[in-house]
């Protein structure tokens, strides 16, 4: 049965799902940096995503902090509830790193005074550029109400977080979230969206200070495999088979 | 007899005032544009920007927004109280231009969905970046009720503004305010300070749409010094003396 595509975007494809208001989330291996200027392949990281952030979204629930998520399908696949995401992108920092490192001139590895929340305005076309809630706001992308909740659910989820992952010896050094609307009984409600993996977290090892997330290809660092398997590892949840088997089903019906 | 010189920059220079607290701003001829990548002079600026200033600090300390001005000595001088400048700048917008239509792809010239209050870090070595609340707040450049008092106040300042330029013909686009602490009686105050001018608004005449502002200069559209000249004619603080005059003393003492 041919299922329709909804969406394919720079990390996953989106299927519409099984029933009404689902959607199918597919990970790719592909990877992206700087805005699409570099482009490679992450042989198993959709694999290792799709456990990853199964596995963390599934804990967030757990707490009571809402997600989208429903269920993994199989290696690359998991079904999610279909959300409208809001333009946002929420990054939390706890240590200086990448653009805010550079924003304001700092070196990077510095713990930041107190954990930091930014947005950024989603559009590749722009750059998804800095904006601030006076902007949200005030251009309507999402009610004031509705950002309070969105940074008391971000401030959530990096107390959580940092908790996990100095469990597994690594440093939670930032972070990005979506946010999507659902509507349940005619009530709108937030709920946590997209994924939680080592593409959008920066994860530092606590003791070498290496790191263990997407930095590793954006600055052509090697060991990008290796260090997304050593995440998985640490969180428990790498598939049985092993290696050999990431490379999953090589076509995207 | 000679002051001492406290600090020169891009467009006025700071002297030691006659009395403890105060500082005296010398208005200079000089502009720049893109942080200093642009320089060059609009001659006859100093003496407007300093009547210019002079006359809405005035008009402001009137209507209960305190700032740092105390009175206009000569052409191109005045003295105010000195304060120690918040680093950051404020900037109101009313209708898309400049950076903001750039980074968010708008054309210039829209009226907001309402007005946008955006602050800057003061820094020319990284290029003034914008900031967020949180960035505010969490490396302790202000404290949040700092904020709160210097966006309330910026909120009255922006609709006096846009009050007193459309009794002149004129769109209060968009403007630049600085802010400084100063202490009385042991108590920390906020007051206004820098200066307020066609340097730092943009202001667009009403019937043609005609830019009266720095942008003439920024974007080498001539009629620079007129336009600064039809500013203070219209607020009613042009020189007598006329024209001519506005060269004003060549030497800064
Ligand atoms: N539950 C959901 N319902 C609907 N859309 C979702 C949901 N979760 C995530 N999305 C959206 O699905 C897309 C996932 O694809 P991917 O992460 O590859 O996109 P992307 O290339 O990063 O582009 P984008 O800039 O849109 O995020 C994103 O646009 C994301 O916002
Ligand atoms: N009342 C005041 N007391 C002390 N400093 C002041 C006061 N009013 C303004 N200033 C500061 O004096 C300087 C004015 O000079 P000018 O406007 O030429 O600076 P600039 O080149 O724009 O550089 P900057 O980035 O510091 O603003 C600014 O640094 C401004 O912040
Ligand atoms: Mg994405
Ligand atoms: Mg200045």
């Amino acid at each position: 049965m041919r299922r329709r595509r909804i969406y394919e975007g720079k990390g996953k494809v989106l299927f519409e799902g099984p029933e009404p208001g689902t959607v199918v989330q597919y990970f790719k291996d592909d990877a992206t940096a700087f805005n699409n200027k570099k482009t490679g392949t992450i042989t198993g990281k959709g694999v290792l995503n799709n456990r990853i952030s199964e596995f963390i979204m599934s804990r967030l629930n757990d707490i009571g902090v809402p997600t989208h998520f429903m269920r993994r399908l199989n290696m690359r696949e998991q079904l999610v509830r279909e959300v409208e995401i809001l333009p946002i992108e929420v990054v939390v920092r706890n240590v200086a790193a990448g653009s805010f490192a550079k924003r304001f001139g700092l070196e990077e590895g510095g713990r930041l005074p107190r954990s930091i929340i930014e947005y950024y305005y989603k559009s590749d076309e722009l750059d998804d550029p800095l904006i601030t809630e006076e902007h949200i706001t005030a251009m309507g992308w999402a009610a004031t109400q509705d950002l309070d909740e969105v940074m008391q659910m971000s401030l959530r989820v990096n107390d959580f977080l940092q908790g996990l992952f100095i469990g597994c010896g690594l440093t939670l050094v930032d972070f990005k979230l979506e946010f999507g609307r659902l509507w349940e009984d005619e009530e709108m409600r937030l709920v946590l969206a997209d994924e939680i993996s080592p593409d959008s977290c920066r994860l530092w090892d606590v003791e070498s200070g290496e790191r263990m997330d997407k930095d590793r290809f954006r600055r052509d660092m090697g060991g990008v495999e290796e260090a997304y398997q050593e995440v998985a590892r640490r969180l428990g949840v790498l598939p049985e088979a092993g290696p050999l088997d990431l490379k999953g089903p090589k076509t995207v019906q």
